[in-house]
């Protein structure tokens, strides 16, 4: 690698399963709108067999992340573990296909590349069902140190801590960030996720991690308190740089001194949010790693989020770049 | 079955790989725009590997017709050729997902599961290359009598003329129907398609098709003019019912009587015209066999269309039943 990265990203590498619904589908399978609930391979496949037409494309938290930055011209890297099937193959060339380097080798044996299965529904919000898959054996043996020690970024999905092994992985690739003088960044993923690991992150938070990024229920779940102003202080205390996206109200951001308000881009439809805090995440870090003062980055943010739920999927269909040379 | 069928689709399952890309893409790779090249399993795995990000979803044109006309809320079915491996289980799930029967196994041996790629540039249209893999091994063996006799409408695309067994099969399905009573509905597929096969396709709307679906290059392609009045005049002689897509013009009905002309639909957006001849087929198709008039039948090939153009992918990501209670 000759040039250093701007961001390197950390995640589970999985591929969305998209089908459109109407809400009485999510109450006929029990699911909670707008959240994530890891599923087995059974009722994967049961719920596959169930859902509507679907669209098959990359997906992944950081891995979004990682592909948006991509596209805005970024320089980017991705660890995450799949299998050597169909799926994975699927994944890898998405992910190469916009220039990051993905050098994980896949898994050779064990479960299956990992399928998120996302119901749609009309008013555009997306509900997640994963099967994890090859994810869960990711560990501390897949960080590639080099590739972390390049970036100015290492970026990491809250959801890694629902498996021990990707805990250690965390773990092991925030030491060699900060050993080298590079920043950690911390999407916080899902507010169930957040329950799951609420004082695990919150001593995260506070002693590791740089730039937080969150939604509005995420850092209610963080903080449990339904005040979005306390939760604000909070994060004042706890960490130089958040991030707090709002939907159509836009972001906040907040450092140990300011707190800026960031307007939500104008969409030109909105068909499906998934991606849109991921997207938001990668714009933000691709102004950040150019040095662009944070508003910028907030704008970037928007930007990318906007593009993102215009359409069914979680990465850009179009040039990052291009769009930002329009605007 | 116990209904009748409105529709029975014969094609090539197909699914579909889409990316977007700039015009130089395809002058790099000697792609004509808007056109369908064959491509053998090497040339597939050369161009995935030079594809940007890919969107993976079914494909097939008359199994795009058969998905919108179920979509609508008819009754159909498929019949058409893909392997036991994983993009045919994807093929057979989003097919009888909508609803439509879709009886013929699937290959145990041979090649795989036909793919599409697509190339989408910024001005919406789309260039394809099919790796044709198991539908080429369709034949009339496949035709599922009882299937077709159930059928108001056989609809079969013009593509099956590209493999003699599939031809045969063409033959066989055409020939069951028209015993039952029923309708035959070609569609010309693409205008090169139409250069390879030009007298058998004007003996075939000569003597066999009933309802015959095409735009302005395919017809062009077909009487070897390009004035359009001379076209439309010959197509009286010929069929009982012709239906001529012109882009943003709309359409043109064409009876031995009468010259309809049909406005295009408003698209919300025009993002990827990959199956807007599918889907006006589609909407046609679902109106006549529904006993609506030809004015109405346009309009609900124009809405279809419509709908399908505004997302990436060839079919409806949301019920045309639903859009069209709106309308």
């Amino acid at each position: 690698m000759t040039d250093s990265l701007h961001v390197v990203g950390i995640g589970n590498a999985i591929v969305d399963v998209i089908a459109s619904a109407h809400d009485d589908f999510l109450t006929k399978h029990g699911m909670v709108k707008g959240t994530m609930q890891l599923i087995d391979e059974t009722k994967a496949e049961q719920l596959y067999a169930e859902m509507g037409s679907t669209i098959v494309t990359s997906g992944g938290s950081a891995a979004n992340t990682v592909a948006g930055i991509a596209s805005f011209g970024g320089r980017t890297g991705f660890i995450g573990r799949v299998r050597d099937d169909a799926l994975g193959a699927e994944f890898r060339h998405d992910i190469t296909a916009v220039g990051a380097h993905f050098t994980t080798p896949p898994a050779t044996q064990g479960p299956a590349t990992a399928r998120c299965l996302i119901v749609v529904t009309p008013d555009a919000q997306r509900t997640m069902n994963t099967y994890l898959g090859a994810c869960a054996d990711l560990g501390p043996e897949d960080i590639d140190a080099d590739l972390i020690r390049s970036a100015r970024v290492t970026y990491l999905e809250g959801y890694l801590y629902d498996r021990e092994p990707a805990k250690e992985a965390f773990h092991r690739a925030s030491a060699l960030a900060h050993e080298a003088g590079a920043k950690v960044a911390l999407s916080l993923s899902d507010s169930f996720c957040v329950n799951r690991h609420r004082d695990a992150f919150l001593a995260l938070v506070d002693h590791h991690v740089d730039i937080l990024f969150a939604n509005e229920a995420e850092i209610a779940a963080l903080f449990e308190s339904s005040d979005f102003d306390t939760s604000i202080a909070r994060l004042r205390e706890l960490t130089a740089i958040a991030a707090v996206t709002r939907d159509v109200k836009g972001s906040v951001i907040v450092t140990p001194d300011r707190v800026i308000d960031v307007a939500a881009a104008p969409a030109a439809q909105v068909v499906d949010t998934t991606g849109a805090g991921d997207l938001y995440a990668a714009g933000f870090l691709f102004g950040l790693t150019n040095g662009e003062p944070l508003e910028t980055c907030g704008r970037l943010g928007s930007l990318a989020a906007a593009a993102v739920i215009s359409h069914v999927g979680a990465r850009p269909q179009t040039s990052l770049r291009e769009l930002l040379a329009q605007a």
